[in-house]
């Protein structure tokens, strides 16, 4: 689809400084996008690309237009505007309906028009899918799955008996909603399971990436909230609840009946320990234990960052005696005290 | 299911004090239960919950039974008590026999009766299924797969060739069992495969989270010891052997050959580093490297808890900086020494 | 199959110290190998095992021969000869060509000759397969992906749209290649997707390890390069940049645009921040966090290892003051300084 940049910079909002006849087909980056092609400079890492790119025009800031060789669309949040575009130009294909003669599907469910039933998918006992859903090849919904319009489960997704999941929901292949919880009782050496009771309700314009779970709750339910954007292979224990609009990161473990706030980020291969609490507004970055909860916005850290492996062998050996440094400090100090 | 409280008392044997005639017919948390229901209090966090609650009847120790408004059932461990409770309130279904007309099933495998294979599952050759095995939606069971009496694998679980699993044990959607496990080596820069001849033996009353990996071994087996539990997302190196009743969470890596004991504890998005062995009775908390043998019982630890960003920035400039530091502390006490 | 020791010495280049006329029909560890079986003496963890070994022969360093009782093999990297004896005594089997009845392929995907699709697998629509290859049970592989000649996926892998896979690739249960990447850009506090408009490509001689997942790129595309091993369970993120020859062991998050060279070693559970390089021949060893570029070949960490709990609690405490500890230690020397 061939777009004017003059009808680009209206619909996003962007002040134009160029052609606004020109015809936008696509976008790249400012290393590969050619005439014809959209661009953005955000990360300044990428500096020294924006002078010699050759897309035809380059969302920026106006403190940066003077770098620029190309037509500019100079916005406050240049990214922002540029996915914006970046809609304008691929926007997303309907789902075509149809249920594949190779679904197995319970006489009981009930799924409306123009949804789409995959190839070798399974839908359980009175499930239930609402209109323009996508149910991917592979994918298998238990019994009492409730579905709502427009969500989209790629390929091989499953959802365990009775998982609600809302509108707009993205699910992408391999993502496991529903399964039972890590619920264990010591009985005398052994491990007695705990019935996992509660179920997990995914809120509307969720996406949630390939391989993560999402565990049912024990007794109540796990609640992803309204616009939770969750990354691959993420982990999610029963009974966590998670505000609106936070985004997590790939790989994170959120331990069981943790409470995440609204608009929180949580940076990649964190762990969150159970029973927590962390407050609206918060940033963790990646790597990051969370031991206790988080009272208050702000951000958090806990990664140690890569060194050189000698230079590390020799810190963690000193970190090991960390404590006793600390004493022999204080009893330098002590002395020095005495000595006036 | 309804059941007279005193029923329930001495079903798990607890001290009830309270109405053995109240009937009960479900469970709850102490915030939300409500009349009929049961609930617990063990997870100190929550007390202050514990005399707002509507449950009929709450599982806690003797010294918190002051505190409580409904009637008490008294256990030395209450959690357990009530878990047992759970088990009488929410009996498990029997599995319905049946073989699903999508299901492939290879016709020399053997499936013992009232066994369940459910839609677009695939049973390879030669595979031996017990009794009362349900084999869901979407799993793949390569040749010469067994399954004994009475296991559960939910859904798109996928044995790889010649896979063993026990009585009883409940694999997650998304688990892979008997995967090749990581073994390459180097020659002259290219990365020679070495052959995984071993294969996967899982125990007896074992149960694995959601989208778990076990690998083959590469000449003799991995074994996960009965009743071991394991939590999501976690990852077993091939020749892994880990003994009876260790519970494992969420997110933790597990090399290759790694020996881990008996009725040890590892907490979630831990790490052990290949070859090395891990004592019975071992606990090892949320976040730790081991990359050393753990010889005696007892609780390890290494994981760094989140702060502030801004005194985690300064703290991990001086990380950097802890040997020289430490050298720094020696010549001040060795100056001092001179001075005395 | 047996084969003549002398045989196998002459194929892999070993001095045979020994009958040449021996039998050898399969290996084993040094602990377990008996009469008939190969093993290999390389780490030297094992070493007690060696001298107690009844393996016919083991493969060894020169200067190991005089504490092995059997017949030795003698070679300078003796692991990697004795894997290269493990692939002539346990030769691949060839893939049985043919499609299961219960597969759904698209009428105008194309599968050469020789290959092979398995019960319940799924191939969208225009997908090119080449010859030889292997589709087990339950893949789905979405419209127009291509994957070439002698590539194997074993079960349950997901390919998305376009992606495109090499000559001799091995992609282990539970894959997602192509799922969309982690794109989101803040809108008044709402989180708006990013088209993730490029693909995946494979290289040869990829081989995945099982739940592993691989994001298509935002524009362009991401690119695993030829003869790279990737283990279980890693998370690689959209546009990364994997060169020639490098492995990833298992659990490590890569995060999007991270650009890794040639010949690397990542250990497992490590992290690499986005946007980031990593230059050629670096060696990450396990649970670090990389979060700037590495510009150099070498070594390079950053995990803590595990000590007692209450050591560790000593020591974290003081680590989180080591700012004003390293500041107290600079007074101190201040004031010695004066002193003097």
């Amino acid at each position: 689809m061939a777009i004017k940049l003059g009808e680009i910079a209206r619909a996003v909002n962007a002040e134009l400084d160029g052609d606004p006849d020109c015809l936008i087909s696509g976008a790249g980056t400012l290393k590969n996008a050619t005439a014809g092609e959209l661009s953005f400079f955000s990360n300044r890492r990428y500096f020294p690309l924006l002078g010699k790119t050759r897309a035809s025009a380059v969302f920026l800031s106006a403190a940066d237009r003077e770098y620029c060789p190309s037509y500019k669309l100079i916005a406050a949040d240049p990214y922002l505007a540029y996915v914006k575009a970046l809609h304008l130009l691929y926007p997303e294909e309907g789902t075509r309906p149809g249920i594949h003669a190779t679904a197995a599907i319970a006489e009981n469910a009930s799924i409306e028009p123009h949804s789409y039933i995959g190839a070798n998918a399974v839908i359980g006992e009175r499930a239930r899918i609402g209109e323009h859903v996508y149910v991917g090849p592979g994918c298998v919904l238990e019994d009492d799955v409730v579905i709502e319009n427009d969500s989209y489960l790629v390929a091989n997704v499953t959802l365990c008996r009775g998982v609600q999941v809302g509108k707009r929901v993205r699910l992408h292949p391999g993502v496991v909603i529903g399964a039972d919880g890590f619920g264990i009782a010591n009985d005398e050496g052994r491990w007695l399971k705990i019935p996992q009771l509660g179920s997990v309700i995914i809120n509307d314009d969720v996406e949630i990436g390939a391989n993560t779970t999402v565990d049912r709750g024990a007794l109540e339910d796990t609640v992803i909230g309204e616009g939770v954007k969750i990354d691959n292979q993420v982990q999610i224990g029963h009974n966590v609840i998670i505000g609106e609009h936070t985004a997590i990161a790939g790989c994170v473990a959120v331990a069981g009946s943790v409470h995440i706030g609204k608009r929180c980020m949580i940076g990649g291969l964190s762990a969150l320990s159970g029973h927590i609490d962390v407050a609206d507004d918060v940033i963790i970055t990646g790597m990051t234990g969370v031991s206790n909860s988080i009272k208050e916005a702000g951000m958090y850290s806990s990664g140690i960052p890569a060194t050189d492996n000698r230079l590390w062998r020799r810190n963690i050996t000193r970190f090991k005696h960390l404590d006793e440094l600390a004493r022999r400090v204080k009893a330098l100090e002590d002395k020095n005290q005495e000595q006036q």
